[in-house]
């Protein structure tokens, strides 16, 4: 049950957020020209008793149950149409903590869980490094009508290689090539790819990194291995302001959010999400059989006569 | 953002709900002798300004919220532990509009999407045929720490191929032996397995038929296959009354769970699965590392001097 408390969805102030949030390709994208604690976009709303965090949360919850039904047309929109194979693919990234986590429970955690396809990425396995790094990519993908979320993804392959250097420059730097090009593959085939960098400031990490080591619930989420990442902040950062303007098409743009407040990340998010449902200009589909005659068939069957209230 | 207006969860009446709808194993299970309007187990409460329809999805997502924090602790654990291999495997098998879908949303859909692996099995595929009927089902098992749903499953094998006579009673009798030594590898590897029937009354059905005909944006649900298969309604009951019967092993009980109201069907599950959770006796896996030390490391890094409140 949501409540809504009588509000309405509020549109983004300043136009629709995948466009005031999106990375500008070219060069290596400039990151500290966002501020990770700032809110573009978020509307100056006035609404007596609540803070603009509380109002925020309100909306991504009534934005998420129209997500919930725009995911609905899509997959109903596919089984009526499987050929089209229209689906869409949310790519999240982010440092350690960055809440990638958070992101999918809140937002995606708004839709039907039938139609969500969710896959993450860890290190690869010893069967996955035997493979092109696209591989274990591909199986991932969602089926048509399915919103699919990918929790790290193949650009962990020009991340980690490159800052750990496990890789020499001729095995990573090709493959922005390689990933624009399977990105167009995906679009032509009906993927709508919407690439999501979750933007945290190195403060915002320790503040979490500690909250996870103070909190005995929390201990299962903390590994050694996040401090010694973070000390390879800086090499981390140059690294995704490469792959952020270097592998942003118009096919599949990158959008940075700011994402220390977690209440802002979600909510951009959701618009996100929403604005991309809308290009897709979706519809139920019309039936494929003869209503008319169905409804004469199922009332020839035996147990309607006894049809009473609920 | 969930609404309790203060209630807290109330326990169901005259005992678990897992051990009031358990399906008496041995012979053919006797449907009959479930009412799919009846409520077992629905404390009677009084609320002021709610009726028991508003109290049971109100409790259904408390109950949801303790949900989600179990399954948070399955997954913690396997993942601190994932030799020991525990998951939950939730199995849904019901008439046409018997409410499956429904349930996953509201139920399944209260917990973390992160935590959650569910399946649908349509008709096998031409693949799928080529291979013994347990194949697709082993590849579609949820990984440790996850809840498996399985929407509809392995039952149909022994559903579908006996009423419409696909394949010959020799083929078809042997599987539920298979499927209770299927079930014991499981349940032997970690996995609890739930199994959920349920259960519409033929009128109902109708009448769920009926409404999809009646809207157009539910037509994509409709198949005029629904009501060759209703016609087939005596001979499928059958099948469920002896599939009830004859595969309710203790590692893997069956329960019937009345379906005709789609509240009390909610709040069953949500229960039945609750009461799972408790059996595993889940709790936080403990640190396994130094906290105090890498409290230190993290804190000889640059950047938490700056931290401030949020």
């Amino acid at each position: 049950m949501v409540d809504d408390g009588g509000l309405d969805v509020v549109a983004p102030a300043g136009g629709a957020v995948r466009d005031l949030l999106r990375a500008t390709p070219g060069g290596p994208v400039d990151l500290g020209k966002t501020e990770p604690r700032s809110t573009p976009g978020l509307p100056d709303v006035e609404v007596t008793g609540l803070d603009r965090k509380a109002w925020a949360r309100r909306q991504v919850a009534l934005v998420g149950r129209g997500l919930a039904r725009q995911q609905e047309m899509l997959f109903a929109g596919a089984k009526a149409d499987p050929g089209a194979g229209r689906r869409v693919l949310l790519v999240l990234q982010a440092m350690d903590c960055g809440g990638k986590d958070g992101t999918i429970k809140r937002v995606v955690g708004a839709m039907n869980p039938l139609g969500v396809h969710i896959r993450a990425f860890g290190p690869p396995t010893a069967e996955e490094l035997r493979h092109h790094f696209l591989w274990r990519i591909r199986r991932a993908l969602p089926p048509a009508g399915y919103l699919g979320v990918f929790n790290r993804s193949h650009y962990e392959d020009v991340l980690v290689p490159r800052v750990q250097e496990r890789a020499p420059e001729d095995v990573w730097r090709p493959r922005y090539a390689e990933i624009d090009e399977f990105e167009r593959e995906l679009t032509d085939s009906g993927v709508v790819v919407v690439k999501v960098f979750l933007h945290i400031s190195h403060t915002e990490q320790a503040r979490r990194l500690l909250a996870r080591l103070d909190d005995p619930t929390k201990h299962w989420k903390y590994h050694p291995s996040d401090v010694d990442a973070r000390a390879r902040w800086d090499d981390y950062q140059a690294a995704y302001a490469d792959l952020l303007g270097r592998c942003g098409t118009d096919a599949a743009p990158w959008h940075v959010v700011p994402a220390d407040r977690k209440w802002y990340r979600d909510w951009a998010v959701a618009h996100l999400l929403r604005e991309t449902f809308d290009t897709l200009d979706l519809g139920y589909p019309p039936a494929d059989f003869d209503v008319d005659g169905e409804r004469e068939r199922l009332l020839g069957t035996a147990g309607l006569l006894k049809v009473n209230g609920s």
